[in-house]
Formats: C-alpha cells, sequence, structure tokens
C-alpha cells in the first residue's frame, strides 16, 4: 500500500518500526562517506601500472620529436590531441590538452569570459551589470560554484530523461541577451543520468541566441563511463552545430580523472579552431605548458581510443555491482509505496533519488547521524537551494559492496523514517 | 682603445671586419634558439630517475594515510608542504602547493585580485578605473605580461646590483592608492643575476603602501639555482615583514621547474595564512586539488629541503661551465671597449647585457640572421619597451659548450658590427 493512503494508526507504526530499526542501526557505528563521486580504491590500484610507462630509461620525445619534460607546447603533444579527438570525434586542431583537473578548464573558461570576454564577445561578460546562465535541475554543484562565485545569476531548467526542458532553454536563450551560457552534462548527467537525446542534441546545436557570445558548457565527464553492456549513445554536438553554422557556440569538457587517477590525470578542452585561438591567447599568459609528461604517460598507456574503452571495461566490472546493488536495494526496501523515484543509470557516477517533497534534507541528516555522510540536500541546485527539498544524489563508487549495503540500508530506513513523520506532522 | 674615442677611418675599418666576419659566421648555416631559460637535455637527463620513484608497486599513501591518486587535498599533500616550508624558511601553514607551473600560480593570483580582490581588499582591482604596478627593470617578460594583459599600468623602477631603487620604490607605493603590487625576482633576478641587499628586503619588508591591499609579488624562481661556491644569500622577507606587521604584504612564488622537469615540476605559493585562506577559498571553486602523485613524486626523490640543495649541485656542474664560457668570451672579445657592460651572476639563469644605447634591437636583429635567436630585444621590459634599446637578456643554458662556443662568437661580432655601424651614423 502506498504511504499515502494510509491511516494515521498505520503511520505511526510504520514510524514506529522505523525509528526503532534507525536506532538500532545507529549504535553499529558506521562511518561512511559517500558525498563525492569517488573511484574507489580498486579503481585506482588497476589503473596504477600506468606508472610504469615512464622510467628513466624512457625515450621522452613525443611523436614530433618534442622532449615532453622540457618547457613549451601550451595546448597540448600532438598524440595526445588525437587521442582525445579520436575518442571525443572533433579534429586534433580542436583540442587543448589541459592538466589534471577539467574542473579548473572549466573555471579558466568562464573566468576568462569574464575578465576578456570569449572569441565573438562585444565586450568583457564583466562589463554587464548581470549575466545569467542556465542551470539544468538537478545538476553538478560544481558548476554551480563556478558561475555563483563570478556573480553570474543561474536560471533553474528542468531535466527530463531526454535533456533539459528545450522549449524553456530556446524561449530563454533567444529572447535575453545577457544570458551567456548554460552548464550541461550531456551524458550519464550529474545526477541523474540520463543522457541528452538525439533531437535534444540537435536543437542545442540549432540554438539562436540573444547573445552573440553564447556558450554552451558541454561538461562530457562521463563519455566512455558505461555501466551495462547496452550503453547510451550521444550525438555528436560539434558535427551538428557545423552544420548550423554555430561550431564557436561550444566548449566541451572531458578528463580521464575517472579513467586513470582523480588527481593525477589529464583533461581536454574542446572548442572549434576560433575559440582555440582565442584561448590559446590568454592561455599563454597563464601557463607555458601543461604537464606533457603525465600527458605521454597517458597516451603510451592507451595506445588509443579503442584503448580506453577498453580500460573502461575495467571500472565497469567493479562499479556495475554497485550500481545494481543500489537500485535493487531501492526497489525491494522502497519500490512504489513510498513516494520515492530514482533513475537506473547506464552509466556514470551517480543515483538521483527523489523523495517525497520536504525530506531530502532530513533523510541526509538522519544518514549523517547514522555514520553515512551523503551530498548534502540541495546541492544539485543552484544557491544549494532545492525548491522542493527532494533530490538527493547518492554515489556507489567508493564504498565497498559491503559498506555500500550497511549505507543503503541506512538510508533506506532514513527515508521511511523521514517521510512517515513529514506526512504524520501534516 | 675604446670605440668612443676612434677616428671615423679607425672605426670603418673595425666595421668592414665585423663584416666580413658576420658574413662568414651566417654561412655556417647555424640554428640555434637562445630565446628561452630552457634548461637543457643533460639536466633533464640527470633528473629522470625521479620517474622510478613511484611506480605500480609502490604505496600511495602520503604521510597522513591519504591516497594521493584521488581527489582532494586542495592545498597540497602535507610533505610537500613541509618540504618547500623548510626549503624557503616558512611555515608550512603559509604553503600551497601547486600544479607544474608557478607562471599559473602567479597569473591566476593577479586574476582573483582584479575579478575579488586580495585578503584585505575593499573592493576588487577590476572596480578601479586604472591600478599599477612597479616593475623592476629590466625584468622579467612574463610577469610584464600577466599584468599587460589585466590592463594594468606598469611603471618602471631602475634595478641596481643591491635590487629596484627602494626610494622610488617607498616613494611611490606611499603616495599612490592604485599602485597595488610590484613584480620582483629578488635572488639572482632575471635578467641580471643581482641579488636583492639585506636593506633592500628590510625596506620592502616595511613598506607603508598608501593601498591596503598591495601586494609583492616576490619570485624566487632562483632561490637554490646557484652558479658558484661562494654562492648569494636572501633575507626571509618574511621573517622581517612580521616585524614590521606587513605579513600580508607578500606573495611569494617558487617552483621545480628548473630543479627537476620544466614541464612536469611542482610549484609553490607562499603566503600569510589570513592569505592562504582567502586564496583557498577561491581556489576551491577552480580546482579539487593539483596533482599530488607528482608532489609525492618530488619528495620521496628529494627526502628533504637538503636533499634539494644536493640535487643543485648537480645542475651547477653542467651550468657553471657555460656562464664561464659566456663572460669570458664577453670579456675577451668586448672587453671594455665596446659601450658594453654585463653581470657575471652567481646563480640563475641569465647573464644581461648592457650595449651601447640604440644598437640592442640591432644585435638580436643581427643574431637571429647569423643563425641564433635570442630574447627580443625589449623583452626585458614592460610593454616590449626598452627606453634606451640596450638591454640583451643571455640564456646560456640550454645550448651544449661547443653550440654555446659559436653563438657567443655571432652575438660578440654583431655588437661589434651594430655598434661600430651605430658610431658612423651620427
Amino acid at each position: 500500500m502506498s504511504i499515502t493512503e494510509m491511516s494515521a494508526a498505520e503511520l505511526t507504526a510504520l514510524r514506529d518500526d522505523a525509528k526503532k530499526q534507525y536506532e538500532d542501526f545507529k549504535a553499529q557505528g558506521l562511518k561512511l562517506d559517500m558525498s563525492r563521486g569517488k573511484p574507489c580504491t580498486a579503481q585506482l590500484d588497476m589503473c596504477s601500472d600506468i606508472l610504469d610507462i615512464l622510467n628513466s630509461s624512457s625515450s621522452f620525445k613525443d611523436s614530433d620529436g618534442t622532449d615532453v619534460r622540457n618547457y613549451g607546447f601550451l595546448t597540448g603533444i600532438s598524440e595526445a590531441k588525437k587521442l582525445f579527438a579520436d575518442l571525443l570525434g572533433v579534429k586534433p586542431s580542436m583540442v587543448i590538452v589541459g592538466g589534471n583537473s577539467s574542473l579548473t578548464l572549466m573555471y579558466d573558461s568562464v573566468a576568462r569570459a569574464m575578465q576578456f570576454g570569449v572569441y565573438g564577445s562585444e565586450k568583457p561578460w564583466n562589463k554587464y551589470d548581470k549575466i545569467k546562465f542556465l542551470c539544468p535541475v538537478p545538476g553538478y554543484d560544481r558548476h554551480f560554484g563556478i558561475t555563483e562565485t563570478f556573480g553570474v545569476e543561474m536560471i533553474n531548467v528542468p531535466m527530463s530523461p531526454t535533456g533539459p526542458d528545450m522549449d524553456m532553454v530556446e524561449k530563454l536563450v533567444s529572447s535575453d541577451e545577457t544570458i551567456k551560457g548554460i552548464w550541461c552534462v550531456p551524458m550519464y548527467s550529474n545526477p541523474d543520468g540520463y543522457t541528452y537525446s538525439d533531437e535534444t542534441v540537435k536543437r542545442f546545436a540549432a540554438l539562436k541566441p540573444a547573445a552573440k557570445d553564447f556558450r554552451i558548457f558541454w561538461d562530457n565527464a562521463y563519455c566512455v563511463h558505461h555501466l551495462t553492456d547496452t550503453p547510451d549513445s550521444l550525438l555528436n554536438i560539434f558535427d551538428e552545430a557545423e552544420k548550423c553554422g554555430n561550431i564557436n557556440m561550444i566548449y566541451e569538457f572531458a578528463s580521464t580523472s575517472k579513467i586513470t587517477f582523480p588527481g593525477a590525470g589529464v583533461s581536454v578542452l574542446v572548442a572549434s579552431e576560433n575559440n582555440v585561438a582565442q584561448i590559446s591567447k590568454l592561455l599563454g599568459m597563464q601557463n607555458i605548458s601543461y604537464d606533457k609528461v603525465n600527458q605521454l604517460r597517458h597516451v603510451r598507456y592507451f595506445g588509443d581510443a579503442d584503448g580506453v574503452r577498453a580500460h573502461m571495461e575495467k571500472h565497469k566490472a567493479i562499479l556495475a555491482p554497485k550500481f545494481k546493488l543500489v537500485t535493487e536495494t531501492l526497489a525491494r526496501e522502497l519500490g512504489d509505496d513510498w513516494g520515492v523515484t530514482w533513475n537506473k543509470p547506464n552509466g556514470g557516477y551517480f543515483v538521483s533519488v527523489n523523495t517525497m517533497s520536504g525530506c531530502a534534507k532530513e533523510v541526509v541528516r538522519l544518514c549523517k547521524e547514522g555514520g553515512v555522510v551523503l551530498t548534502g540536500a540541495g546541492a544539485t541546485f543552484p544557491y544549494k537551494a532545492d525548491p522542493e527539498d527532494k533530490n538527493i544524489r547518492l554515489s556507489p563508487s567508493y564504498p565497498t559492496l559491503e559498506e555500500l549495503e550497511k549505507a543503503m540500508e541506512l538510508f533506506c530506513i532514513s527515508v521511511k523514517l523521514a517521510t512517515a513523520e513529514k506526512l504524520l506532522a501534516k
């Protein structure tokens, strides 16, 4: 029976039962952190032979004959550009290979735009009284953190299984010259795990922004991060944008943070040649080169784009059972009865759970007191403000299966307790 | 005899002789790049065993038990902070360990100040109609490039063997609230190779800026880069500033770019704890962590600060003969007769040559046509404008001794030819 159809007495019984389970659980003194999408130790160990690739007897010349240990080659070594170009279906001339963080490439892209403008800007974004970004919600808290830091006004756009509400995106973008960008995680979106449909990608590529310097921040963080044998596929937005004369409208980002090491991978920014030229000029003031030794290490480790894809099968073998455990536990413990919904993603790093309205904060609080730290409720929304207080991002990657089983037990108990309390308080 | 005392006939003879030597040299078809302070292959090879330090069988836990391969620890791992703190004579809590580029730390520091202000700012630097930086000249072109990019007005301050003209610095800084910073390379300055005297450091530490948010950008790039057994020493500016209540006034920068690898080293920003707190908050929006694997690799390679100092002896063994060749060739070929002066540095990466006024551009042009690319004339001044057109930065590190001998031969011929032509044209 659905919890909403229950009598007060039935609800009270359920609440008391959940309360007892919760107190019993708390007594176990668990300490677990599920707040971020961190790879687990097994995933790191599985990649650590990448550090054997370059040693003192290696050749340090790249395919152009450049010694990667020395200064220079600001936008990356040729074979790293080629590897990422092949992986993302773009031309090597569109690739800037960065350091260990695509977040840095994104922040820096916003920072440059604020201070100097982007290719085609009439003036720096700082010179407007106010600029705005569209933010599909729920979304990635670090994206929202960047725009909030720069004082950019953020406008929520609802997500659906096919991507953001494109009617709303088209309407806003075409009518307001101060809307300068949109944050997108187009494949296995953070946190929902949705992949934008072909139609959504085509509508993005065909946008007619009022702002000549509008940019789609296309954070393709999970482009090869599949969890099933029937993965999603994402249309190549650059191919579509080229057809619409919109090739300059897109900044794409990716990294090997969840392919090799989160702290010591390689990131990429992909953009039109005009964008790359404008960015490189400013980048040359900030840097002489990113870490080309690490770029060469990565290229020699993978060989080519197929090498990356093959390597991702090993991540899948570790991660898929964890995601299965999460979604199966949710189905078994909560099912249809507790007003809770979630997606079963084919890839990415998260399971996004929507509780009954007004329960998310309390569930996260209960979990924390019970010994499991989740991503803060609200974090998946700009300004950390979830208008319905219902979205919770679960990150199953880091704990072991045994830890995850305990954590999910606590999570489901907490949902039951918070939901019953909420209904009883009405 | 000094060239300025010669008759036109004597000058013409010298000019013709130099011209012939120049044409003979040009016919050899040399191709050499001495434009940047790049370590040579022998220096890189000598350090490459650093890549053997971490491999798939290593422990990846730092001294705090953190797995350096994963996310987190924004300001660096504890043992890397300690290593640099010991090396620079500061507290570990004052150290942010960065990525592969101290230039990036400097650019980012200016960028943050422009957009958000620094600790103690009343408003972001962008909110002034115009802000200014003092620029000791000759200086480092990439410093000037950063401030030029951000539209900061740059004011030349003359350098001397004891450091910048401190009367001028004190007068300007104390009287103009829009002077927000000064670029300093206090040890083995780029390009002169001067080390600031104790008095200069004390006067810097005791500055009373009109701007509450004035910052000294103390680029200690060559802090352990000695070329002789009687190296210079530099007073610790933080110790002095603390005595004057000025601890927040300094941002110090350093890196291992010229200790291990220029492209794959580790950089540091050192500042007061108030500054570190203000910077870290914004840095946390830009990055999750720098490359901690590379930080651990460096710490395990060197062990401690003495390990770094011992390692620098090996660089000295490679570099000192090159600097000796440069200064000896200048003395032998040009001596006192050609109106040319230079410093014989005890460390660093450059020999700064001052020709007779109005000759530097022509010397650099002649060298380039003869097959040797030097740093562009004027590059050592803001806006690339050397008011006397006389300073040339020589970078002896990259060529082999044999190449350097040829390059210096061409350089001296070019100086003679340009100087004689200049005098004859009067």
